[in-house]
This record gives C-alpha cells, sequence and structure tokens, in this order.
C-alpha cells in the first residue's frame, strides 16, 4: 500500500467502508452540477439524482430498525457528507429530506408517525422539508412567531402566520418539492402558550399545488445550491389533525389538555432542539468534504503548474514556492485535524445515538461539541476554499474548474444550523455553567445567570484516549514559558491553559452582572467578544487531542511520522496566529516566540514532499476532482 | 448639511463632481445584475448598457484630447469605480473597452493608430479586447508564448500560438463581442526575439464568425462576472500587416529592422507595461467601491434587525451586539482609510498622466503604489463583503438581497491584473532595490542581486503631507516601548518603524546570495513570505498617513472628529492583527499590548451611534442597495 493509501484508512474512521462504497457508488452517477441548466432543470435533476441514493442504503442507515430504518447513524452522517464531495445542492437535498424532515419524524414524533412516514420519506414517496427558520428569526428559534392553536370543537391544530415576519423563509423544498412540513411553531392550547413544537402540514396537493391556506413562494436564485429548492412559507388558518403535533415531548389530548413528560418548558424546548443534533453534524462533515475537494485541487494544481523561476527555462512549480506552501499546507493540516475530530463525533453520537438508555449529560456534551466543530469546520471551509481559488489564479475564477461552485455552495455552511458566532455562544455557555443540567440555548442572560453560579473547574472532559494527553502533557520538559514548542506535550499543554485561562476570567467578567436582566444582558454583552473566543480555544484544545488520538491509532510507521508533522504544523499555526496571546501571559517566551515562523517553515520543507500523498490521502474520487485545468494545462 | 453629507464630501475626493453624476446618472439606467438571464441574454444587455454610458463622457475622458478624448484620467478611472456601485460585469467590460484596449492602444501605439481607433472605441463602433494573459502564464507576462514573426516578403507580422500553455486565456470579450485584439506576443525579425510587444489583431468578420487562422472559444461559466464574455484566443499563422504593431516603444522597419527608443530591452518591456497601470488603479478602486455597497447593505440590515436580548419582548439590534460592531465597524473603518488612499493615488497618477513632462521616477513610484494598494483594496473586498454576507445571515445568501453577488463578481479582482503575492512582492523589489531604475518587474533572481547591491535607507518617500507626519511623530510622548496608542503619531510612528525593520531585515536575508541564479533563487524563496510582508507594511503605512492627511483637509469639524476616531480604530485594528510583532521587538509592551484590545472596543462603543452616518457617508446609492431585505423585512 501506498503512504497515500496509509494516510487514507487512518482519517477515514470507523465508517471508512461507507466512504469507500460512496467514493465508488457516486462517482458512477455522474452528480457535478451543471451550470447551464435553469432553476427549474436543475431542480428537477437534483430530485433525479436522489432517487438513485436509495439503493446505496444511506437513506435508510439514518432510522432506527424500530422506526422502519436499518438503525446505522454513523452510516448516515458519514454518507450525507461525502455527497458533499460531488454535489453540495445534492446533499443539501438529502438532508434536508433524509436528516432533518425525517430527524424531526422519527425524534419528536412517536410509534404512529413512524409507521405513517418514515417508510415513505426513505423511499421519496412523500417529499418533505424542515420548516424551522423564519423571515424574523433564526438562530433563536424560542421566538419564532408561527402559531398553532388547538380546536376542541374539531380536535384540530390551526397553523397560522400572524405576522409578515413569521413567514417561514429559506426552507429546503418549500419553493417547489416538498408536499408536506415538518412545521415549528408555538402550541398554544386553551388560552395557554407551551412554547415551540413540530406539526406534519400537508403544503400541496398531488400536482404541486397549494393546498388551501397555505402559501408558499420562492427564494429564487442564490449564493450556490443551485439546486437546492429553497422557499418562503405563509399559513392563514390551515387546519390539521390534532394526531400531526409530533408528540414525543408533549401531548395534547382531545379535550386541549397539555402534559409533557418534561416539565421545564425550556428544558422540554432543548431537549427537542438536542434531538436534532444530527444536522449539524452532517453539516460540519459536509464542509469539511468540500473543502478536502478544493484543497485536492489546488493542492494537485500546485504540483503541475509552473510560474517564474531561476530563469527562463527554469521556471519552478507553484508548490516549491515558499508562500504557496505557506497559503495551502496549513489549511491541509487543518483538514486533517478535523477529519480526526469529526470521526470522534460521529463515533460519539452514533453510539449515544443507537444506546437504550443513552447518557443525558454526554448528549449535552455532544450537542456542544457538534455546535463548535460545525462553526470550526464551516469557517474553515469558507477560509480554505478561497484559499484554494485565489492559488489556482484565473483558472481557478473558471466554473468548470469547481473551486468557485464550492465556494459559493457552502457560503451559507456557516449560517445554517446555526449562525456560528451563536454557536460559538452556544459551546461557552456550556463551558461557562458547567453544563448545569437546566439551562441550555442561547439567551444572554441565561448565561449570565448561570455562570454567575457556577463557573468553576472547568476544562474537565477530554477526548478519548485521556490518558495519553496526559502523559504528553506531564512529559514536557523546559521551564514555564520556555517548552519546545515542537513536543507534542508543550503543544497539548499551551491549548489546556490557553482554554482554562480564557474561561476562567470570562467566567470572572461575568459574575459581575446582578440580576436585572438588562444589567445582566450588557454585562454579557461587554463580554461577548470573549464568551466567544472561549468556545473558540475550546474547539482548538479538542481538534488537537483529537488529532493525538488519531495519530496513535495509526498502524503504519511511515504515515505516522508524517501525521505527526501534519499535527505539529496544525498546533504550530493556531499558536502562531494568536501568538500574542501567548506572550503577553507568559506562557511563550519573547525568545521562543521570534522562533514560531520558522519552525512552521521548517515544517513546511519537510511536508512540501508529501503533499501529493497528503492531498490522495483526502480519498478524493478523480471524477470529483472534475477540474478541467488539472486535465488540460499545456504548460507544465 | 448632515455628518454623513459631510462625510460623503470628504472622502469623494478631487473627482466628487464624477462621483455625483454617476450616482444621479447610473441610478436612472436599471443597470443591476438579472439571475434569470442566459450567459447569451446578459451578454447581450451588458453591451447595450455600455452604449447607455457613452453619453456620460466618462469613456472619453480616458484619454488624451490629442488621441481623441477629453483628456481627464482621474475622471475615467473614477467613473469606471462607480460602475462598480451598480454592476461588476458592467465595470469590467467597460474597463477592458475603454480602460485596456483603449489604454493599450493610447499609450502602447502612435498617432496612426490614435487616429484609426480611438474615436471609434470610444463609440463602441469598434469593439476591442486586451489579449495579454495565456493559459500558461498569467502575471509572468515575459515569458508569453504567443509570437508575432515578421515576413519582410509581404510586410507582414505573422500571429501564431506555437503551443497550447500558448492560448490566450480568460480574455474578456474574446468569447463573443470583440472584433479585434490588442494581442500582446514576443517580436521576432530576422531570427531575433525582442520581447513582447503588443498588435493589433482582427479577430472577427461583420457576422461575428472567426477569421481565418483565428479559434476563439468561451470560458463559459465563471464565479461571477455573469454578463462578461471571457474566453480563448487561438492564432494559427495569422498575418497581419506591419503597421499594426503598436509602435510607441518599438519599431520594426520594412527590411525587418527593429528599433526602440529604449535599448534595454527589460527595461522596455516594463515601461511599457508601466503605462498600462490605471487597470491596476481601477480594480482597487472598482473592488473598494463594490465593498462599501455590500457594508452599507450589512450595517442598514444591523440597524434593523433584532435577535435575542434581555427577555423576549426586549430584542436586541444586531447592531448592539459587542460581536456585531467588532465584525463590521472595523471594515468600515478600513474602507474608509483606503478610499484616501485611492484618491491620493488617482491624484498622483492624473497628474502624471497629464504633465507634458512626467518625471519617470515618480512614474515608477506612482506603480509599486498602484500595485500594492490593488492588492490591499481586492484582499479587503474579499474579506468585507464575505463578512457582511456572513453578518446578514439567511436572508446574506439570497441573490436578491445582491451581497453574494458581489462577492462572486469581484472574487476575480484578487487575481487580475496580477496575483496579489507577486504585486505585494512587486512593491515589495521597489522598496528593497531603492527605485534602482535599472531593474523592475518580478523575477526573482533580479531582485535579490539588486536588493544586494542597493537596499539602504528605506521608507524614504512618504505620503502627501509629511512634514503634518514628521510633526505627529516627533510630538508623541512616552517611553520608547510605552506611547499612547491612541495618540496618531504613535500609530504613524509605529507603523513606519516597523516598515523599516521589515525592509531592512529583509534586504539582510537576501543579501547573503551570490551571483549563482540558483543560489539567489533559493535565497530568495526561503525569504519569500517576508519580503511579501514588506509590501503589506508599506502599504499600511502609505494608507495610514493618506487617511491622516485626508482628516486634515476636512473642514467640518464634527465630521474631522469622528473621521479621528474612524482612523484610529483602523489603526489600532491592524496594530492588533500584528500585535505579537509589535511586543516581540519591543515597540509596545506587554503591559501596554494587554490594553489594546479594550482601546478598541471603547473605540467600537463611540463609533457605534455613528454606524448610519457612515454607511450613508460612503454614498451609495439607494437603488444600487437593492437589497430586498432591508425593505421588506417584517421583523423590526
Amino acid at each position: 500500500m501506498t503512504l497515500s493509501d496509509e494516510l487514507r484508512i487512518s482519517i477515514d474512521g470507523k465508517w471508512r467502508h461507507v466512504r469507500e462504497q460512496s467514493r465508488k457508488e457516486l462517482a458512477e452517477m455522474d452528480l457535478l452540477f451543471d451550470h447551464d441548466l435553469t432553476l427549474d432543470e436543475a431542480r428537477e435533476r437534483v430530485l433525479e439524482q436522489m432517487k438513485k441514493l436509495i439503493p446505496t442504503g444511506i437513506p435508510a442507515a439514518g432510522f432506527s430498525v424500530k422506526a422502519g430504518g436499518t438503525g446505522d447513524p454513523g452510516m448516515a452522517v458519514t454518507g450525507i457528507s461525502m455527497l458533499a464531495q460531488f454535489d453540495l445542492s445534492l446533499m443539501v437535498k438529502a438532508g434536508v429530506q433524509w436528516g432533518l424532515f425525517g430527524g424531526a419524524i422519527e425524534n419528536l414524533g412517536t410509534q404512529s408517525h413512524h409507521d405513517a412516514y418514515i417508510k415513505d420519506l426513505i423511499n421519496l414517496d412523500i417529499l418533505g422539508c424542515f420548516a424551522m427558520t423564519e423571515t424574523g428569526h433564526g438562530s433563536d428559534v424560542q421566538s419564532l412567531e408561527t402559531t398553532a392553536t388547538y380546536d376542541p370543537a374539531t380536535q384540530e391544530f390551526v397553523i397560522n402566520s400572524p405576522t409578515p415576519s413569521s413567514r417561514k423563509d429559506y426552507i429546503g423544498g418549500a419553493a417547489q418539492h416538498a408536499t408536506v412540513g415538518a412545521v415549528f411553531a408555538q402550541l398554544i392550547t386553551k388560552g395557554e402558550q407551551h412554547g415551540v413544537h413540530c406539526f406534519v402540514v400537508p403544503l400541496r396537493d398531488a400536482t404541486g399545488k397549494d393546498l388551501p391556506g397555505v402559501t408558499t413562494s420562492d427564494d429564487g436564485h442564490k449564493g450556490g445550491l443551485g439546486a437546492v429548492d429553497n422557499g418562503r412559507l405563509m399559513f392563514d388558518q390551515v387546519r390539521i389533525p390534532r394526531e400531526n403535533l409530533l408528540n414525543r415531548y408533549g401531548q395534547v389530548d382531545e379535550g386541549g389538555t397539555y402534559s409533557s413528560p418534561i416539565d421545564n418548558s425550556n428544558r422540554r424546548f432543548f431537549t427537542m432542539l438536542g434531538t436534532l443534533i444530527r444536522g449539524r453534524v452532517s453539516v460540519g462533515g459536509s464542509a469539511s468534504a468540500a473543502c478536502e475537494v478544493a484543497l485536492s485541487i489546488a493542492g494537485r494544481y500546485a504540483l503541475k503548474r509552473r510560474q517564474f523561476g531561476p530563469s527562463p527555462d527554469q521556471e519552478v512549480l507553484l508548490m516549491d514556492y515558499r508562500m504557496h506552501q505557506r497559503r495551502l499546507l496549513p489549511l491541509i493540516a487543518r483538514s486533517y485535524a478535523y477529519r480526526f475530530a469529526q470521526n470522534q463525533l460521529v463515533a460519539r453520537m452514533d453510539s449515544l445515538q443507537t444506546a437504550d438508555h443513552p447518557d443525558p449529560l454526554k448528549a449535552r456534551e455532544l450537542e456542544g461539541r457538534a455546535a463548535g466543530l460545525k462553526a470550526a469546520q464551516t469557517w474553515h471551509a469558507t477560509e480554505a476554499i478561497q484559499e484554494a481559488r485565489e492559488a489556482c489564479g484565473g483558472a481557478g475564477y473558471l466554473a468548470e474548474n469547481r473551486l468557485t461552485t464550492l465556494k459559493g455552495d457552502t457560503d451559507v455552511f456557516t449560517t445554517f444550523e446555526g449562525d456560528n458566532h451563536v454557536l460559538f455562544q452556544l459551546v461557552a455557555k456550556e463551558l461557562l455553567t458547567s453544563y448545569a443540567s437546566e439551562v441550555g440555548g442561547l439567551d444572554p442572560v441565561g448565561l449570565v445567570k448561570f455562570a454567575a453560579a457556577t463557573a468553576t473547574d472547568v476544562v474537565k472532559e477530554r477526548t478519548a484516549a485521556s490518558q495519553l494527553i496526559q502523559r504528553l502533557i506531564d512529559a514536557r520538559s523546559g521551564k514555564d514559558d520556555d517548552h519546545d514548542l515542537l513536543d507534542r506535550g508543550t503543544q497539548l499543554g499551551l491549548f489546556e491553559e490557553r482554554e482554562q485561562h480564557v474561561i476562567e476570567t470570562a467566567a470572572r467578567r461575568l459574575r459581575r452582572a446582578g440580576k436585572d436582566p438588562e444589567q445582566a444582558f450588557a454585562v454579557f454583552n461587554a463580554a461577548q467578544d470573549h464568551v466567544i473566543r472561549c468556545g473558540r480555544v475550546h474547539i482548538q484544545r479538542v481538534v488537537l487531542e483529537a488529532f493525538t488520538a488519531g495519530i496513535a491509532r495509526c498502524e503504519d510507521p511511515e504515515a505516522q511520522d508524517l501525521l505527526r508533522d501534519v499535527c505539529s504544523l496544525y498546533a504550530l499555526t493556531e499558536i502562531e496566529s494568536d501568538l500574542a496571546w501567548f506572550m503577553g501571559h507568559n506562557r511563550i517566551s519573547d525568545a521562543r516566540a521570534k522562533t514560531v515562523t520558522s519552525l512552521v517553515n521548517d515544517l513546511l520543507d519537510k511536508l512540501r514532499p508529501h503533499t501529493l500523498a497528503l492531498v490522495e490521502g483526502f480519498g478524493v474520487p478523480e471524477s470529483s476532482l472534475g477540474a478541467e485545468m488539472l486535465l488540460t494545462e499545456g504548460q507544465s
């Protein structure tokens, strides 16, 4: 086996068979986006492509055996992410149908809903959408305005859009394909509001016409995802049977009495949201997968394209330029890092979701991890795909070379499934409140309140292999601020100490707030950049630990050596970008700080000969590289 | 007059009348891009739009009176940049026709060419393209492969594409509209090669069919600029009359003897390229103009959209969040900074280009400045438009809200008119070689050679108002590393000292190289990131000085006060992002460094109430904001 095979095996993780299967089967399906199609044609085509996915088993994997699936959540999210390497519109359409819509039916519904919908939605006999976001509220789901008012006279819920801002918006499938929606609305019965619940609402008849009281419209052209029919929904007193409430966490009886297994309405809401975690895991994984395609294209181009050099007849490969190495290799290293972190996340999610009695504390922790990694991976994708485009110059700007499509398609990933800043804030909240079980959600005041009460002893949980990590940290040598920066224990120690310090000082600031909501908000707001930084440095630590653990599991010595350098490049470039902090807080001496850049450059020299192996290690199928310039470029 | 009027006047600069005229006239022309059109329809529409521009006088302004224009280069580039606020395809088409193609005819041709083409190209009776870049060579223009071989028997040049990589590529107009090209090719006569020259080559007949020997093709869809017909050209022994050589800097007589007013072929080449500087000035200005639109949209949205807050009935404006201020205000400040720098650049360019005897040294300096500002402004646009998109969440992803189109359209600006890294390298070269008049261009070995010989006494030239700058620097108080960071003199001193240090140390590294080209290349390459950093910190200093000088010229006290804070925000966020350097080089003490972030936050608090005035100050016409979400958003 070649070095790139060993790398691929090592980063493919537990669902390697799904990746391998996808690489083979998807490559045969002609999935790449066609820019010559009209909006309607592109939407039609992606629907046909979805049908081809059914026999792969990926759609069914996302549902438990009891509900009508095959019960392999790890396969489901891995499979969805693999679609991102071919076409992100297809990935999003699949994610909406089987992940979000199907996930809502399974996780928020009960047996009768499973019986009624799951088989059909797996087979695309029902096309659904996930109608959560409204024009007025996105990340703040608790403030949605759509109402579902129970009418005991007819035993129906009345779904209504009371204001222009209550319009459901950006909903994938709403413009054209969806015949039914999982619609989130404030449940009202007997004059009392019980918070956001999810309802199955028929939207269109068999001919595609809006049902009475439903008004759908089209979001039209977007920055990408050209085959996804995002649209809007307005409801004018639409009546649905009482049974269409997905009633796992809240039920209304015939007479209109509300009941729920979870008394606290805040906790109920976040428990419901928590079951939908798979969306974030899929988005993060897909962003990374798309990003790997872009880096594979730019890396290969840099190994083919020559410009300038010592003399006109000695032109130099782009990849041999220091600056080009600087641009691409740290991003490749970070993609490796995120792959390990994502694999770990998927494995934890899978084991929680297939457990008979999942640990609620672990579930909470996983939600934070998924939110943070989603933010980190999607921002990384935005940055890396942009850099890959620029690194291919004019050729990179042509649609035939795929990079601009990857950029446009993934651009919204930093926004959907929660705005990234809000998600990092969520991570911070989990950290600052030490996972206090009463809270959840995103409102700033709650954060301040609970940080004030409980924030102590942070940075407790570690990734897997915590003993290994501790051993490495203990083994570092040197004075406090003068450790060897290439030593893994030093790097891990720096990341951990930084996290601890950033969280502790944030907690101290927040504790100053009193109980008055406005004052609490003001205190939170003055510290918001600090709070968000908590989430960011936490995730960097988690990722470094996952990488370290992943290297320990690699069985091929040559690949393991290479991964060690890649991991150091990841760690050192993250340190370099936050160097002022490490210096100012006496974690790295001024003298040592001056060596960081040359250490990075040394690593670039070491990794340069392995560029091809590294991008091949991502395992992006030839057909999804699809870049004309890699084939036809005359100059070489 | 309102504060925003005063701001607008102050940043509109010398060609304020052109900006005001464009805001009014262009707004009436229905120029915004229509995503529903096919490629062909969009191309056809932009051509019609170009015709409407003729009466504005902007096309004619770019040409001297002698050549058939009205002789107002400042108006020409300002007018082109204003197009960027409406539609970037139109800006690029106009820039290609009147700036690049027309500019080549005027600047590289002589009277007979002016007589033959200029009037007609101003009026669009001739549609041209600028055929420089090839598939194999972009930024390295000296290595172009297309040949123009003189045949004395027929007194013709034979234009030929000898290799697949010699294909002209990404050429605006080549796919469809251009009937004639300004084609760059290696001039060969009597068996000798005399370097790259420019030739007028007819491409298509009146029906649009390729002329014999010419093969045009289409670059198809791109990441943006959907109405620009970029394409490719191949020449198979195409014969053109001897007179079609644009012969200002090189002539071939009937018998085939080559002559030139500039003996040194390297210097000749860079003199020719230097005359084309207007392209870079226009691209930088247009990137900034587009960026101002994006920031205006995102700023206005943040002043309208509310999310979360102390309680559900007290939702808070996005703009009141610390993090949102952090995201947008520093970018707005940088846009103000670049506007002042761009105004200064345009004024210098205008006075040089309208001078009877332009100073060649000043021309060289201007080329460096234009290259560096183009790089800085286009990267800023990429970053700021991306941030603006994300700051508007899902709404920001819809084409109807313009941000994604601005992003896609400007994305290639970091590449064209020279890759930004190569351009910063060019700036560095000018600095490192103290404007040694023998060199120019981009090859690394030349840089090393001349840095070794001459680099001393750098950072000599200042922006205008150098006395003011010096006075401010002299007036700062405090110890070496403990000045007041809000003091303008301190900021200017820090930027200047950093530039000096970075350039001196780069020169020292390069001097180690010997004369062997391969060794020289290796030395250059090991220092490439350092070399590019020279260009970057130089431009930051130039921009801060231009901002400082601009504030001094502002006549309204209130606007002046506000601009002072905006300037400090620009300076401090640039310092913050390079803080480790200032700390490590004892320019800012550890204690002082810890205050930078809170100083920035204080400035954000001060500027927050002026957000609307600041974005209105950009003077983006309502119609080109065009964002649906600003009109229809229900929530408020």
